[in-house]
């Protein structure tokens, strides 16, 4: 699968992804102000990289299209979220996101602190909907490992540390448990969501967590080499924030190049994990690559 | 049922909620620094008036208690959450709650809102572990159930609603719908899950619903009416806020005695709903009464 071709499969999912949370987020009643505000922070035209590998995943086992597509969505209404709050004056601090207003700039800071916390919640009410997924046991598992992700022991906890991390002079251990939680844990949810959903082996499982975890990784490093070589205009964003603030990443620990490396290395051993699905997991495949590969 | 009685009811439900959210909240790992965040946020010593009516309406069906107590800690936490961020800066902007600074004040705003976030997203990991019920059908629809209540159409909804409400002369029904929503949707949720959990007929769970949205709706009444007639010394926060702030109540409608009229009715409608559980309802016929008798 070539860069053209990858990129074409990921807009498409992307476009679905953002035609489905347009559907989701429809405002129902006369006052729409909150849920006018969820779906600015939401349907933002992103990468939809979460959504991609739970949708691919779960096309490992043939599941149902539209299931995988509701908690996609799910899983986005997560990540939108964490963006909606980690832009706040209080953490990040940042007036751009994607080309656009944050929430908070648009809006104002109690509204994107409350579209925030409905994404949030909202994310748990689809996952918990019988027509994401008839069985039981399969919504209470999605809701169990989204919510592990996204919690203390993940997500939240993740950036907690981050802000705490400024000027502790962390080493490797430190920085790799920090952007595990922060960045990695919601992108092995999105992983072992598609094996959740087509009712996988453990094994299976374990070998789609395993994939999770290395591209999360890398995904992860290709971004901080980003924040100190791309320019704001191919990002979308202020870039080169972290390194003035002081705060730890393994660019700063180790440069650019090893940097690199280093997530080349994760790459191979994302797809090595793979090697039990055979030629199903080509597109999976080709996501390692490319998400080292891109540009913003 | 008198006084004393229920009362002593109460703080026995509330100690058992305080002790197994302790155990549940228990850090893990040596960085500590959002868990103690979450403890502070949810340890503090509350009435747990939602985690009593969740407890009581689940005794009606004969629910094992471990099982109703890990539902209303998951209850008292996503509680918790809204109080942290509704005392936000942006939001409500209050130093103290329930006689201690809280938790903006004690840490920072930025810990305040991921310890929201994660007290949030944490409640939604306890009611989907099988350790809180076997059938995954009752987590599943205990998360669908909470997340309606706490999210966009419910609490989340109100909250922003509440927000806006400043100077907008709001009528009774709006100022209704707005504290259905902000208040009411969580304790219409405690009275529910009881049912949930004890696999009660539609017509149990209906004459429940019934029963927590009358009892929702004389509790936020009692609440406005304390807001005026209590001082900060009894109430343990700054009160008489939303009057000074122009937001809309019936109080300010309706003034003190007809609006104590108009909850009195409410506690009537309330005990109404019970009458198909007979006897075995006496406990929350009392909590009905008691709720607009309170004095703080």
């Amino acid at each position: 699968m070539n860069a053209e071709e990858f990129y074409a499969r990921l807009k498409t999912h992307a476009s679905s992804v953002e035609d489905e949370l347009a559907i989701l987020l429809k405002g129902s009643g006369s006052y729409g102000h909150l849920m006018d505000a969820m779906r600015y922070s939401a349907l933002n035209g992103g990468k939809r990289m979460r959504p991609f590998l739970l949708m691919e995943s779960a096309a490992l086992f043939g599941v149902n299209y539209q299931a995988s597509l509701q908690a996609a969505a799910a899983l986005e209404c997560v990540h939108c979220y964490s963006l909606v709050h980690d832009d706040l004056p209080a953490m990040d601090d940042d007036d751009m996101r994607r080309g656009k207003p944050t929430t908070h700039i648009a809006y104002d800071e109690a509204t994107a602190i409350l579209a925030g916390d409905g994404l949030l919640t909202f994310a748990f009410e689809i996952l918990a909907r019988e027509t994401t997924h008839a069985n039981a046991s399969i919504r209470s598992d999605l809701v169990l490992q989204l919510a592990i992700a996204a919690g203390p022991s993940g997500m939240v906890g993740g950036q907690d540390r981050d802000l705490n991390a400024e000027h502790m002079n962390w080493g490797e251990a430190e920085i790799c448990k920090m952007q595990a939680m922060k960045t990695g844990a919601l992108i092995e949810f999105a992983c072992q969501a598609g094996a959740i959903l087509g009712g996988a082996s453990e094994d299976e499982k374990l070998a789609l967590v395993n994939f999770g975890k290395a591209i999360g990784q890398a995904f992860q490093l290709a971004d901080d080499i980003l924040d100190v070589t791309a320019n704001a205009e191919t990002m979308g964003k202020n870039t080169a924030k972290d390194g003035e603030r002081g705060k730890g990443t393994l660019v700063g620990l180790y440069g650019v190049d090893q940097t690199r490396e280093m997530a080349i290395d994760l790459v191979k051993q994302a797809q090595d994990s793979l090697l039990p699905f055979g030629n199903k997991a080509d597109i999976l495949n080709s996501a390692a690559h490319f998400v080292v590969e891109r540009n913003h």
